[in-house]
């Protein structure tokens, strides 16, 4: 392939995004320059924050440009280096996904090892997603060994770690949320020990049936209806880690509040919203502690994969529909 | 005085509360019992947390009964004691007040000096109204010298303690809302840097302009519209120690803000609630610094007294409507 093509932001979404807003982009591999390389991309991810980057709003990362190629973790090999440590044939991961071919400053882009695991899984169980999962619960929230978890958008990427992991550390009982029959069978698979489908009706009679004695935990992936149910169960001194409210991210009305935050008084709950980028000191500790999960065949992860870059978009938006179990990932 | 005078919970609220609810019940004075005292009270504290305590509902501490005399800090003499400890003409603050005579087991009261403060001070400075707004500003929001603070209800007892403490502990900017504009007014006398009330437009306006940099600590009595303006001003790691929501307390409808806790994740900030009985540890150091601030002139304490058991419920009832500056006490 001597052309390279790159997914563009066409147009700014108002509310639920469309294919409308994407446009397929023809050019020229690109050629390094100093300390540079180029990256065949072989896997892109597409995460539920992207939405939050195309709206023309002051973040914690910049909005994406209008046409001009959007960004993202992905995986992929090298193919030309003019930087110091990469050579053609290594495996690296950066941050310039949505392409197939990645001109990354040397210092953007890490060599991983395309032995210890698939290459896939740099941008799920360990890489970004997982270390979301596993310092949200253990440094936000806290999680100490026998108490009840719950977790919502459980059988997504992040989420599905969340309650695998608790459970490994030590949780009594672990309930998540999904929005689908098949997602609540997935769940129960990966040792949940309740699940339930969302739009069965009331998330809070749900939760209350799936954890009588309450919950010590929330990690929170979707907000709104959701966070008002945890709250509601929370036992004293309960702690919800804040990492995503997918439900609101394509609202084009504000939501409704919580009704029910003065509880955080009595019972002296505790909601710290995060970034994994603020729990880098934990990757270690969590690289080794998931490889040893991994190996020992204690954690499983799942990924949904489409293929092509021309895909990308509609992996993007079946993903914020929740069409995915696990990871959502473009192959190129 | 050979009778005791004591007021009933007649009828549970409705929304706001009405003299209606109340009842004024003549009793005989009350003879201790082997452990116990009986106490003469002088002040009667009264406190936005009771209206909580007018529901039939399940929360920290138990409902009020019907047709039984509400309770309370009080602060009043020993005029008989069967106990170790406690003799005739002590002071002692104690949780029985709503009532002239308060027949207290003697592990219920504390012995407090009536000559290093006003004894009506162990019911806001010196007691647990200071300490609420110590341990919220230092422990719960963590606040650190060179900051910004926000304080809702900031005229109150709480929260013109919240303010002048954290200016006292370095903050760099002090905001503080009220309800009146003589509560304004009394706020910057206090040393707070910026004052609104909150009935000259949206708290957010009034919040950008009174800390156009934005804040690192909210501290809540009010909540709803409040704290989804604090959160839309808190800077990145921005925290809220949650004290009250006096403005729902007597809500029949649901709150309608904040609408904006998404920002919680971008910002990583955090939202706790907290009561004052989970951080009696920094009690010591609690009365030795507030002591130390009082006795060389740097922190003021308004009270707003009202006089007789009679118009206890006038002066909850008042309280609640914001009619108080300062400590709101009942004076038997």
């Amino acid at each position: 392939m001597t052309v390279n093509r790159e997914i563009h932001l066409a147009s700014r979404p108002q509310g639920w995004p469309t294919a409308d807003n994407f446009r397929l982009v023809t050019t020229d591999v690109p050629t390094p320059g100093p300390g540079q390389i180029v990256v065949r991309n072989r896997f892109i991810s597409v995460d539920p924050y992207m939405r939050g980057r195309m709206n023309d709003v002051k973040s914690y990362v910049p909005p994406f440009q209008l046409d001009a190629p959007l960004d993202g973790g992905a995986v992929g090999e090298v193919v030309a280096s003019e930087a110091d440590g990469f050579k053609p044939g290594d495996t690296v991961l950066h941050g310039l996904g949505w392409r197939e071919y990645a001109l990354v400053d040397a210092k953007g882009a890490r060599t991983v090892d395309p032995n210890l695991a698939p290459v896939s899984a740099y941008l799920s169980v360990l890489g970004m997603t997982g270390l979301t999962a596993y310092a949200g619960l253990l440094d936000v929230a806290a999680m100490k060994s026998g108490e009840t978890v719950f977790v919502s958008g459980a059988a997504g990427a992040v989420g599905s770690m969340v309650g695998q992991i608790a459970k490994l550390r030590g949780a009594a009982r672990v309930v998540g949320s999904a929005g689908s029959a098949a997602k609540v069978e997935r769940l129960r698979a990966l040792g949940f020990d309740a699940a339930f489908d969302y739009h069965d009706g009331p998330v809070r009679d749900a939760l209350k049936a799936a954890a009588p004695d309450g919950i010590d935990v929330y990690f929170d992936n979707v907000g709104g209806e959701h966070l008002e149910a945890a709250i509601g169960a929370m036992n004293l001194h309960g702690r919800a880690a804040i990492c995503g409210m997918i439900a609101q991210y394509n609202a084009t009305e504000p939501p409704a509040a919580p009704r029910n935050l003065a509880l955080l008084i009595g019972k002296r709950l505790t909601l710290r919203g995060f970034l994994v980028g603020d729990h880098g000191h934990l990757r270690e500790q969590f690289v080794q502690e998931m490889a040893g999960w991994l190996r020992d065949g204690k954690l499983s992860y799942d990924e949904t994969v489409v293929d092509g870059i021309e895909n990308a978009p509609e992996a993007f938006l079946g993903m914020l529909r929740g069409e995915n179990l696990g990871k959502m990932l473009v192959r190129v």
